[in-house]
């Protein structure tokens, strides 16, 4: 629904925000948690222009918990609230410097479930390792997806620690092939009770917004352990998300209907909505040796195969509860283009194809020091730009333990 | 440890607790959570005999989550006092009969993992659908587990909703093959953080206890969706968890060593601890033509290729960060003959089978109305037996949309 908090002509009192081109504008108001210094306690803040605005006057408590479990009309109210408090300036205390405020993950995650919605992603996969038949024959029926692991969810800024496991049998150390994956996470709302599917048209009541995720990876512990129950340690060393909710109403100008597929889908799967999201989504690395960033690949969340309604309309069909605060990742983030993968495993074709970042610097997997940063925006005709942030991680050295080979002691 | 409190001599002021082949006399003492309809609020408990023991003076708070942080020396030192107070009868207010009693889940699950610990499951199932290639090479080297859904464990006796889902390309209905799984589940300690294993040696003192566990599946629809991720709507409408935590404690005397494998597993695997459980565990069917449950199959948890000190080395060894109130699932407890399959995919060869409850009553997999019960004790010469109590649930009827065939109204 897009109404008068999207007006392209609507501006701030906190002028930065009025900048063009910034993530941060007032049509935008993201939200997340953090504290500072001078104020440990964690609470609800409002990203605007360079700044956080204190948003416990709208969002009382230490997490956004409560908030997602709210009717979608009160959320959409509290976004009108807050819109017209930064436009007219009736707040003025509260207001931080970005740079003194401390992000937080944005509440309690309950459950993590990881989908696989880009079928250029699945393809270019299925390719390398299964070049006879790259795409399974479920892909085009069933929304691929399978659980992760909530504990190990962190936010954006903490570092990641490069993991040990088996790299195949007998051998045990730090990972060989250590990877990012670059996706979209979508935070869930009031959800279901069990047993109690939610038809796809009312899925969108349940999707509160959306962050930058990067569900880092270790292919060969991965390779050695996915069969047959999928992975496992190869994922849930490490997901890092970005601190900024950005909600699903600030995106309602950037929504639009799906590209249509020639592979019918079941009525359970079936919407009229602008289920789509027009996001583009950028991996940049930085190495120890590199003074800025460079760019690796671009890709748009337009292409995935499967939309979040559907997703959320398949995770529910058998009854599975959602709930508030749960975290759903698309899988990773892949356009048609071979430039445009999503990881280094598709980029560098399992390490087999090196990746040129300038020209003395190249990569097959990541090395420790290894800054990866993930950016999204949307741009649509008629709207300013709404921007994610960022989400990034560097790669630190392994555990001493592991690299001494797991002596007895240990 | 074994100590006092395992004395087979020990007796209760608590007469019927002293009556024998009764799962909860003085040396068992497991904890659970309940209320009443004259005390709604949930509050802990200890089964002794027929009764709950309100156990709110040693373990404050509505659910178990804090005791589970408990360091091990913590959760010793309660049972102790329990054990001493049911003794000399120092306690009277506060016994309730168990039928009064509405049993909770002990606590808050952050997440579950469920294993894949049974050989002779791996190789009965991988027989059933690889003939070819029953065992994956990485069985014998890896715990393999994946994780499960946290959001879906509900307590014993919670009615279990038919799941609808696909069933194959362009089909969806209920599961046409609707399974149970006999598993043994392991509820989690203080854990460790982000990116610091525990190793095998230290892994007992992150466990607080078992319970059983009833992994129910359709098998239909995992059969469609498991390639390349694994079970997902096949499992996660439903895993049913006993009430009762037999602590890690009360289990000392029915610990042993676990039998030498053939195959060398990697040092951080290795443990000269008696890590295996000697308990047997019992399926039991009740169908609504039967008055009385008929026993369908009965294995040993000694028989468990990878134990769960095992499983907790590995699922940390990567860095993973277990918490607190963590589930541990084993993965389906089959032993080697044919008839301890645990669960019905074995003992019906995927319903090639036909299996025979009564001269008149057969099932290939369950059929609304059958109820579940799932039983375990642990038996050792020079100690009293202990039990687990019972894991039921009964099939209820697909929701009706889903019957209807999911008109778009829906």
């Amino acid at each position: 629904m897009i109404d008068e908090t999207h007006d392209p002509g609507l501006t701030s009192w906190v002028e930065p925000a009025n900048e063009p081109g910034i993530d941060f504008p007032i049509q935008n108001l993201p939200l997340g948690i953090f504290r500072t210094r001078e104020n440990p306690t964690p609470r609800a803040g409002i990203a605007i222009g360079d700044f956080v605005l204190d948003a416990s006057e709208w969002i009382p408590g230490t997490t956004l918990d409560g908030y997602m479990a709210l009717p979608q009309s009160d959320r959409r109210d509290i976004r009108h609230r807050i819109s017209r408090a930064l436009e007219k300036g009736a707040v003025t205390r509260g207001l931080l410097s970005q740079t003194d405020c401390e992000m937080l993950l944005p509440g309690t995650i309950g459950d993590y479930t990881d989908f696989y919605a880009s079928i250029h992603h699945a393809r270019a996969v299925g390719s390398i390792f299964r070049p006879e038949n790259p795409l399974l024959p479920n892909y085009k029926h069933v929304p691929i997806g399978y659980h992760g692991r909530a504990s190990s969810v962190v936010v954006s800024g903490t570092g990641v620690r490069r993991p040990s496991g088996q790299l195949g049998a007998g051998i045990f150390g730090p990972t060989q092939q250590l990877d990012y994956e670059l996706e979209l996470g979508a935070w869930v709302g009031p959800g279901n009770a069990l047993g109690e599917p939610i038809p796809i048209s009312h899925a969108d009541r349940h999707i509160v917004g959306v962050c930058l995720l990067n569900d880092w990876s270790a292919r060969d512990i991965q390779r050695w352990e996915y069969q047959p129950l999928g992975p496992f340690l190869g994922k849930n060393f490490c997901t890092s998300a970005s601190p900024w909710l950005v909600t699903w109403e600030a995106l309602a100008p950037f929504r639009t209907t799906p590209a249509e597929h020639e592979t019918p889908v079941l009525p359970y799967l079936q919407s009229a909505g602008a289920d789509a999201l027009t996001i583009t989504l950028e991996v940049f690395i930085r190495t120890q040796d590199l003074g800025e960033p460079v760019q690796v690949s671009s890709a748009s969340f337009r292409d995935m195969y499967w939309t979040i309604p559907q997703m959320i309309a398949h995770h529910t069909s058998n009854g599975c509860p959602l709930r508030p605060c749960d975290l759903l990742g698309s899988g990773t983030v892949s356009g048609s283009d071979g430039n445009a993968g999503g990881c280094l495993l598709e980029l560098t074709r399992n390490g087999s194809k090196v990746l040129q970042l300038t020209a003395s610097v190249r990569r097959c997997y990541l090395e420790d020091g290894d800054e990866v940063i993930l950016r999204g925006y949307c741009n649509a005709s008629g709207f300013r730009r709404i921007g994610f942030g960022v989400c990034s991680g560097r790669i630190l050295t392994a555990c001493m333990e592991s690299l001494a080979g797991r002596r007895d002691a240990f």
